[in-house]
């Protein structure tokens, strides 16, 4: 098997890989971020890439213009490597912003700065315990292994504890080295508590954990402190995994074609890059984050453990566990303390995952007399319904338009991100976030604009411009286009603008979306009276336009007193979890009494579905704010 | 550093050492067991071997005649290796047995064959549970994990379990390809149940279990039916860490200087040697046995784990731990099922161990109303006074004479140990295990020649021979030995025979069990009147005779229907906890509510050990029956 040598520019990074594999490997291999959203299938053609020197095999490609194919320009997914080559990867092609640039999770995490319950004692799942034991005498001569376990016992409340052999081993040497005097780190594995490491000294004030929400588009990684509860940092990227396949359909088969190594390993990285940003930016050691809790759904919480899928998107949908136990976090590559621990949350079904049952657990709604209407605005959009009596909870597959992915324009809301669209003085006016020259438009923007477009009737109830009705829509390659923001070369601002294609992708999104809500109320029995309160969640920083989100017809028309935003729940359940331990069991008990209702096999889904790709709904009866 | 190539006749056997290794060592490494005892200090002179060729650094011993210096013997201890060798070892030097002759612990095992207790509902430590599980559908899309899980908590009553990573990963694919048909290999670790292995289709009718009794001088393991609770069959050996000390503090000292992996190494060679015996003799797969019990004294169990033992040996006495975790068996090297568990029983202190936990289960000393005393019959002899109210332990250094080892023509109790010796028409007679040609004499035979040659007064109460007193008392390099069977080189019988020195070995290893009984009384303010029955233990076979043991003054002279001997209880105990998880549970409670008394902090030991090196004792008041 030859081996070829490929060159990336502007990165200057070189990948060897073997003769044939495709392009878009070779990118993956090289650690470069781009914006391919179609998962290697030739449909989307944002993979392009330009063969400098070399041998490829490319298929010709719809997405391409004969101008490009002449120029070298080549769909790395469609390509295989069949020498040394030299790439050029245009700008347009490379994902928009890094990590360190990114301000959604950082502005989210003055949402709630620490978060303390009134009902439980605080005891983080992963906590540092100073003890000072008794040095052993003849009269109590007790063994090196249970001194420690007792002491802690009294220390922590009564407990089942576990200790590994190595551990064990080494305590003789560390007691007396350390007068007896260490750090016990003591995880929570069921109902056993697992000394996980013993220290000399007393370094009980150190203790750090990272809490991941996994998104399909979007990963939101949060730093706490396990002491103080409180939150000292927050960073978010877009999913690797993304380079194949913006659905997590795309990337189960991915997965069943590959193993699901691949996409475990992209996860992972995407982890190791938040958590390394997150504790370099705030002078951590890495040896000092003891835990990571994650929430996702429930695809993302298979590729996080490297599990098989295969039963996740097939009849009747089995997945191969909701509620994986807690593992050390290097079994699966987390580069934090080696003896940390992993905790994936428990979810609920095959396609609703641990980022709901977390949200239920953020948002009471399963401590409340009343009805609650909770949606998470993500990639799949989940919808639950119920009080203390019952929960439902069903899935929807969105698209990542309402996150800034599968907009031509779109983007994390980093620094310049448009994130605010807004009329005034008869004009469409925008804001962006930090006040920076504007780059694109991330998710509250993007729900702005469509519902200004409409309201300014720009665009028509179908998401299709209206001829002449405003001076700022071109036509390039026969696609028309808002421009929001105007080229200008003196000022090296890019044009932002948002197509009717772009548009489709957030009537689809929001269509799905609003589609389950309306059947699982049907299904209840209820109408969206009925409703006392509505969570609208999702990871969009602090704001999203309630009254705009109902101009679109995302949610009901519900007044709007009774819709609060409530920000990325998934992040705040798990937090709760990982701070309080009876919250780690409370939360197993949700997902014990919470039914999934599969949209999949409602007959009327595609209908409702089918009625609500309008602006704001076929049946505009029932959006009476805008009628 | 050189190599240097050593060849052992007879066995044929090669290894290759670095130049200056001990002689010593490389008969370990080459793995034939020999007679030494006294651990490699040049002591018992019993490592003799005799350099064909090749050179050797060897310091001059005492244990040499001239005449062997001559003929080129060397104490392999006190020799090291210069050059390329060639050694011949003889025959006397080579441990006498191999396992598969062994017949002592066979034949303990009718003593019990199969252990049914009413007061609880048998469950195996390690189960395997066949499941038929319901093929998930729509209404029924549960998660493999959790689905497995939930049926064998419904069957097996209700738990907490916990699965291994690579276990969950395999479920999708084991279920399914086996029509959710499945056996699940469940495994107690403290309250939780581990899945330890799931397999297709039902093998729930093989699951066997090793119990092992890590004796200081003696291994002991039963291969038993985990389904029937039977005993299919028992093998022992000598330890082979006897190569480094017949005592266990030899062992320790050797660890401290070269690491407890040496030793760690030897106890578990002799754990697989028997496992694979057992198995093999009863046509067992190794990958069916899913459990091993270990019980021993605390030297031995840390030996076991490789756990650093500096501070058993040191004031004031501390163990790593009393309770090791159970591990996989595998973790040690133990070659059975990759899955399987050793579970390590939990002990008192750093001196006596879960041999002594076992065997209070046993005899059920902790449930009993009135007094008992158990004396353990070992290297180390334990004794243990107690009742349902209080239990004290204690333990003494009593060395392995009562074992068959320390003895010139001692034995374990194979075929053709003399295991009786009597007086019949004033005669003295034998009789052998399989009434087989002698070859040596085993323990219950070494208490009984002691005492008939002090009731014929062959020997004095000091335990001297007395001039004149039998034409079968022989001289040999001034040693005086009584024959019990004359060399016949016409039937090719070697001499069976105990000297001087063997007798004082047996003399101070009952001395020191007398004392501890003695001064254990005497701190809780007994009389032997008081203790209302007598459980004598240890790895005998079938049969000690009480009254030669209470002639010799191994025990004190009680009634003797108050007496009663129970063999192997270490064994025994570890057995109930193998097949009952409440009496897992329960030894840990003995475990918690027994105080360990310490003899070598007690001022007036040594005062009643000298007391009672005389046969049966200085006072022989105490001793009615044969005053």
């Amino acid at each position: 098997m030859s081996v070829c040598r490929v060159i990336f520019y502007p990165q200057n990074k070189k990948v060897t890989v073997k003769k044939s594999t495709s392009l878009l490997d070779a990118v993956s291999k090289a650690h470069i971020s781009i914006n391919n959203l179609c998962g290697g299938d030739g449909i989307c053609g944002r993979c392009k890439m330009v063969v400098k020197e070399g041998e490829v095999a490319a298929e010709v490609s719809p997405k391409l213009t004969r101008e490009e194919i002449k120029n070298g320009v080549v769909l790395a997914c469609m390509t295989r490597v069949e020498g040394d080559l030299v790439i050029q990867i245009p700008e347009e092609t490379l994902a928009k912003e890094k990590i360190s640039a990114d301000l959604d999770a950082e502005r989210f995490k003055d949402f709630e700065q620490t978060i303390l319950l009134e009902e439980f004692e605080p005891t983080p799942l992963v906590r540092k315990v100073y003890l000072e034991l008794e040095p052993p005498t003849l009269v109590n001569n007790t063994a090196d292994h249970e001194r420690l376990c007792e002491a802690l016992c009294k220390k922590i409340g009564d407990c089942e504890t576990q200790m590994g052999l190595k551990i064990i081993k080494s305590l003789p040497s560390i007691l007396r080295r350390n007068k007896f005097q260490v750090t016990a780190t003591v995880g929570l594995r069921g109902h056993v508590a697992e000394i996980m490491n013993v220290e000399g000294g007393n370094t009980a004030d150190k203790n750090y954990m990272v809490i991941v929400d996994m998104g399909t588009t979007t990963v939101v990684a949060h730093l706490v402190d396990a002491i103080s509860l409180k939150t000292i940092d927050a960073k978010a990227c877009f999913n690797s995994q993304g380079i194949y396949g913006r659905e997590v359909t795309r990337r189960m088969i991915h997965a069943e074609r590959r193993g699901s190594g691949e996409l475990q390993k992209l996860i992972i990285r995407d982890i190791n890059r938040l958590i390394t940003t997150l504790a370099n930016a705030n002078g951590i050691n890495l040896k000092d984050i003891t835990a990571v809790v994650c929430a996702g759904n429930p695809a993302m919480g298979h590729f996080l453990l490297g599990l098989p899928t295969p039963n996740i998107r097939r009849y009747p949908y089995v997945a191969n566990t909701v509620h994986p136990p807690p593992l050390r976090a290097a079994q699966v590559g987390i580069e934090i303390n080696p003896r940390a621990l992993l905790y994936s949350l428990p979810g609920i079904s095959a396609w609703v995952g641990s980022d709901i049952t977390a949200g239920i657990l953020a948002t009471k709604i399963h401590e409340r007399d009343d009805i609650t209407l909770l949606v998470d605005i993500g990639t799949n959009g989940e919808t639950v319904i119920g009080s203390k009596e019952w929960i439902v909870a069903a899935s929807a597959s969105a698209g990542p338009a309402l996150e800034g992915a599968s907009v031509a324009c779109g983007m994390r809301a980093a620094r310049g991100a448009v994130e605010s669209v807004y009329i005034e003085d008869g004009e469409i006016k925008y804001s962006t976030i930090g006040n920076g020259t504007p780059k694109g438009i991330c998710g509250s923007g993007i729900i702005d604009i469509v519902s200004v477009l409409l309201k300014k009737n720009i665009i028509d109830r179908s998401g299709l411009f209206i001829e002449s009705s405003s001076d700022r829509i071109m036509s390039e390659n026969g696609l028309k286009r808002f421009i929001l923001v105007p080229e200008d070369k003196e000022k090296n601002l890019k044009p932002v603008y948002i197509t009717e294609s772009d548009i489709e992708n957030v009537i689809t999104a929001k269509a799905a979306i609003f589609a389950a809500i309306k059947i699982l109320t049907m299904r209840l029995d209820l109408n969206f009276e009925d409703i006392e309160r509505v969570y609208l969640a999702g990871a969009f920083g602090k704001r999203i336009d309630i009254d705009n989100a109902i101009t679109i017809g995302l949610i009901p028309s519900i007044p709007k007193i009774k819709i609060q935003f409530v920000g990325n729940t998934s992040i705040r359940g798990a937090k709760i979890v990982a701070f309080y331990q009876q919250a780690f069991y409370k939360i197993a008990e949700i997902r014990n009494s919470t039914t999934y209702y599969d949209l999949m096999g409602a007959d009327d889904y595609v209908e409702e579905f089918k009625k609500a790709l309008f602006l704001p709904h076929t049946d505009i009866e029932q959006f009476q704010p805008i009628k």
